[in-house]
């Protein structure tokens, strides 16, 4: 059951909409430039040789790390999604207005621009690895992949951190929705590239102005997280007793 | 002492056992899906060479990783199983009465084989790698590699979360779960396998249509999780205060 | 806004206060120690080889589970700061005086200095690798590539340390603390170096007598570190209701 | 200052404290065969070659993570020390009495010793690598090495779980204690193997039929880690208001 809620548009501009949007921004952009730098290390390391399992391990971790510490670090103040298919998952199930929501997109989307471009300046201007699905497979084996993944990612955010009962888990929350992405960065990485996550896609290519394949991780991402909102929101929260109208997403 | 519990059969019926079920069925879904993606991923970059340690690292931290999240993202509904040897060490521990039991395993097995076929389809039909153990090695030596490591496995889910002692170690306990079953990759993976978990190692079989050796992950793992569930349960557990009847595995 | 404070120039002798820079001295040498000996034994298992991936994520791992436990281990007497850029930082938002955070200084770069002789000394000698910037870049982008991870470092320690409001955030901070790190040179290691902290490049210049580019570790961290103080302090903590004098970062 | 206890003889006989030793001879014995199949596993991918950075790092994140969840599942019984040089730190500070720390001594070796001869068997027989120092090195660098190291291994243990104003960091301290041997390995490990345990050394000495330098990591580790019962101690928790006399390690 969709429960997009439209909200009262000025609370879209309140200060703590305003700073939130803020985290959201600086927070993605520690976390592309980490994890977009991992791969633009690799290339350095290894004079642009085809990724092989050390690398694969190496990219992982640094966005399972990164991630793990954007979301910390913006926890407290917006929520820390730094995806828009995360902030997209959570307004399927009513835990964040359109509007704001909106406007976190365009702060991840910022961010991630942001770090690529700083990538590109202290690299001495090294090329931006976009994503890319794998030679050998179809677009359609792609977008199936990201939503597999992306509802992994999701899915883990509400019964990690958006459920009003997850207890004491929202203390290793971060950590949970880090290590995800990294375990399925070493499944995915050598088919779609295991975005999960659009803002992650959309700066690098405009870094470097190449959008050939970027619906892939729009239209993937947000469909998985879309779906994860569905199903965690249907199946187990909505069973919950009726929680108070002023009841947010923290 | 077994304290195999039958329950009233009612209760394996009841909407929250069934949501135990659907939570038990994603989290293995995506668990193995992160799992045995790894492996595929390894294949795939080095044109199916055998395994070399960066390649079990990736392959370890990837089930770690994913077995950390998986536990986590069902922790609160079904107690985050995921693996048919975890259930029945509980139920030797009288922890999960034995029907609903068997539904977890049904929910856990379909989780694995929809996990496989899904791999089977975004990575344009490559093999699905089943579990083995390796040239040089028999059978028997295969088993008590699975049980020694799969009581570890059985013995930390105790430890951590099954424990009505357990105080804060619970918050870290699906962390401590997967971790273990990475550190026991990085040692079984060449031997065994590493697998701790019938249902990890069946999905991949139903796949590939290759069930040669597919028993001793069967076996090894049920009488790894068995003992750990006697020794824990009778050396540690039965010592405490009786408790209310009502208490559960959560 | 700054908020550099003179304090009582009697609370820098006071003997919490001279506990908490042995707390410093002894985290910052085992976290060099850890460190720059995860270097040096990539140097002798490769006879001197580049740094390739592998090198790169035993690095990264090896810094960023050290400094978590650095970290960890002077939490609760001297904050676990191990890093003059995160001492600069805190000053910055008021956090710690002038006069105890420059004997945090002296107390953390001797820690270095000491692991760095120990580690010549136990490895018969071997050459203690100091920070550069590699070929192909200048140093300007050297700077500005450890100002961006630095910034991610210190704004780390304000959201999940040093932030009043952090909650339950608090108990994972140096976890935060030790993996941002970690991500972070599997971004810049082979740019930088990845170093984010003054005294880890500075002990190793010391024990190698190459100081050539140390500067470059002052001036990115420091004004890394203290960028990220007056965002974190002037967007966010600033607006919070007014603390007791008394507060402190701890 | 030394605090050893001799105790009262009847309490090592107690209930709990066989219930301990039970623990200690589960844990390290789970912990060992991990560690130890780690690096049985690399010999077995490469026939047997030097070890590499990827072997490193396959050895340092299985000791990391087993000896993690070693400490996890034996903290509440026994307090997780799994290692004569932690139980002999802590002793030092009089957390244990002497002969319930001989006890312990003797269930970590017998979990150490069957742990390898289960190795043995599972591996169809092949090697047990033991401890020893790299060519070009002399004993007594391995030594020093060997006391570094237990000293940041024995300090954390005090730092995070000894330590009675620990507070949260308990929470996390057998994630810190885990990492710190990790990454302990990764610096150490081509030097003096990294062993910062008389039990992970003895174990694979007594499969293995050769302790040509196990005295090494015996003198080293038990130096390392009395010292930083003696540091953490006196400077400390002995400024600490006096302790109830029942206050226990735990």
């Amino acid at each position: 059951m969709v429960k997009i809620s439209l909200g009262r548009i000025g609370d879209s501009f309140s200060v703590p909409s305003l700073k939130a949007y803020i985290a959201e921004f600086i927070a993605t952009l520690l976390f592309v430039f980490a994890g977009v730098g991992s791969a633009i290390a690799y290339n350095k390391l290894t004079f642009n040789a085809t990724l092989d399992p050390p690398g694969l391990v190496a990219v992982a971790l640094a966005h399972a790390f990164a991630l793990f510490v954007g979301v910390s670090i913006a926890a407290n103040i917006s929520g820390g999604h730094l995806n828009p298919a995360v902030t997209f998952g959570l307004a399927i199930g009513g835990n964040i207005t359109i509007l704001t929501g909106l406007f976190y997109w365009v702060a991840q989307l910022l961010g991630s621009i942001v770090a690529c471009l700083l990538l590109k300046f202290v690299t001495n201007g090294l090329a931006i690895p976009t994503h890319g699905v794998a030679s050998g497979m179809n677009a359609l084996e792609g977008v199936v992949m990201e939503i597999v993944i992306t509802f992994a990612l999701v899915y883990t955010v509400y019964a990690t951190a958006a459920d009003p009962k997850k207890g004491p888990l929202g203390t290793i929350a971060p950590i949970a929705i880090g290590f995800i992405v990294g375990a399925n960065i070493l499944a995915a990485g050598p088919f779609s590239g295991g975005s999960m996550n659009p803002a992650r896609s959309f700066g690098p290519a405009v870094a470097a102005g190449d959008f050939s394949q970027n619906w892939i991780y729009w239209v993937g991402p947000l469909i998985g997280g879309g779906l994860a909102g569905l199903v965690y929101g249907d199946v187990f929260i909505a069973s919950y007793a009726p929680l108070p109208a002023q009841e947010e997403y923290a």
